[in-house]
């Protein structure tokens, strides 16, 4: 740990260490601390601070949420051929996702194509950490879950959708055949965050045009009145119809929970989301049967994009990553301040 | 047929008939005419101009193509428990899609989702009429394909993406179990369609902000220069992300051209897209396993967004459709001269 100005610098060691005891401290058993840190550490290495250490009040808040079960131990059921569920039984869902996770990937690798349904989980986490779970492994792979509905359909006045996020992976290689980081995308389906309307608030710089309606369903440029009315989705009527898709996805198909009714679920805590999650792999060695070679042609695409000077989703994030791996991560002094305040295990 | 003034209008048969009367005269044989002339029926009848008879005459330049396989039979590939491959033999999609969907949906219904792979066609229909074909049979399902690389990436300066267009749908029942219209939505992830901008351009119009680079990469407004440069995404860099996951999962994942090779495979004819197309179907019965009503949950969500004002996607289409099947549809005289003077059988 090094202390500089208003900057601390961690090692990812210490900040694993420091996310489970914090998490320990609330109460959280090992077998749900240890997931829920490791995505944190791997959030703060990458620099996507939403995931990252900032969020460790916040987990702690869900922790004591009424719904939460501390005790929860994940059931997996083999349900088909191509589906596992399994239910987080109000636990976090990554504890949930580790414990399908085997069974998940036989099966995309045995029959082409495969779902996991995690069911009633409290969510926390980026979703691009568990693409790339799926990516490690040769697979393509989707993932989706509502949030709490606080984001309008295009054309409408109130909340009704949540942010609803999607990524999505594609495992690369090297030339040699050896693995590279992978393509990967992971993006709200709102505007922008809701955290970042709350972070505008707080400096009292005006929101950007078609982010957010104030409660009259009328559109605003003031952060206050957007957090009382509703947040908007990127790209108009088509980001509006991808979030409901991810609406039906992740609850009515698994039969989980829409954002209304996580909202409702809820009950004014304003803790973590608690729903369902659906993943989706392919493994293209199955869908392509080995008649052509889909890395050539997908590295031509890719080269295509970069080439002609446009980032690839993800490049900021696997730089931060390849700087933290060397320096370490960096974090202001008061969030570092905030979280020593924290009980610690 | 009802002349009057510069409309004619025509009953559905009529379309229908015309449309397989002009298909085979170009030399297109009836298992590969009929479901072309059904899907111009059906965007005829939804107005969906787009895919209506204003498409038959690019019909039958693709039928002329020199790689276009007028003697195409498609070839079903049973390739696991959950996957289902057909090779369209460069013949057009449809005919392959019909043949391999009694396997596919079995598939779906059998291990809760599935996955038809369409290799090797010539791509001409929307994907609504398709998707409508699997929540016929109360299957949710996700469909998408690449075209020709006229749509530069986020931050790109030349064309990379296809217009890429992803469709979902969801099916609905009546509180007594009776279906009805279900929840269906098909986007290009391109900003407009090219046929739009082409639009702009004889009309002298401009384009708005954000759908067209020119040759150099830089911005424009002039509908000429656009389709001399490249046409963006809708949603920034996020639909830019989306549309590069149907580049992967509808070309190199099921191993068939990206809008670039299809680009090159055209060899300059300017015909419909040759490529592959993926589509994902999923059985809510599976996967929701009956523990919940998934439809109380997705009709509560559909409600919310209606009842603020939203339309639900499709639901013009829903109301032109009611409008023909009772008064048949509606062209513009020139389009009807225009198609009177092609060849028919």
């Amino acid at each position: 740990m090094e202390h500089s100005g208003d900057r601390v610098t961690l090692g990812l060691e210490e900040v694993f260490a420091l996310a489970r005891s914090v998490l320990a401290a609330a109460g959280l058993p090992e077998r749900q601390a240890v997931p829920v840190a490791r995505v944190i550490t791997e959030g703060q290495r990458d620099e996507c601070h939403s995931h990252g250490l900032f969020r460790l009040p916040g987990c702690v808040q869900t922790i004591n949420h009424p719904r939460f079960n501390r005790a929860a131990i994940p059931v997996v059921e083999d349900t088909t051929a191509a589906v596992t569920k399994v239910d987080a039984q109000f636990g976090y869902s990554l504890p949930a996702l580790e414990a399908a996770m085997p069974l998940f990937v036989e099966k995309a690798r045995a029959v082409g194509i495969s779902v996991l349904a995690i069911n009633n989980c409290f969510h926390f986490s980026a979703l691009w950490p568990e693409i790339e779970m799926l990516t490690a492994k040769g697979l393509s792979a989707i993932a989706m879950t509502p949030s709490h509905s606080w984001v309008a359909p295009a054309g409408g006045k109130r909340g009704a959708l949540g942010t609803n996020p999607i990524a999505f992976g594609w495992p690369r290689r090297n030339a040699d055949g050896s693995p590279r980081d992978p393509y990967v995308f992971d993006f709200a389906t709102s505007a922008i965050a809701r955290g970042d309307m709350s972070l505008h608030k707080m400096a009292g710089k005006p929101l950007q045009e078609g982010w957010a309606i104030d409660a009259g369903g009328n559109p605003t440029t003031d952060a206050a009145a957007g957090l009382e009315g509703a947040m908007l989705t990127f790209g108009g009527h088509k980001g509006s119809a991808l979030s409901t898709m991810v609406e039906l996805l992740a609850g009515p198909l698994i039969a989980d929970m829409t954002s209304l009714e996580s909202m409702e679920f809820d009950d004014g805590v304003k803790a973590a989301p608690a729903h369902g999650e659906i993943l989706i792999a392919f493994d293209p060695a199955v869908l392509g049967g080995g008649t052509r070679d889909n890395q050539a042609s997908s590295e031509r695409l890719f080269a295509e994009i970069a080439g002609q000077g446009a980032r690839l989703p993800s490049s900021r994030r696997y730089e931060a990553r390849a700087r933290s791996l060397v320096h370490g991560v960096s974090i202001p002094r008061h969030l570092y301040d905030q979280i020593q305040a924290l009980p610690r295990a």
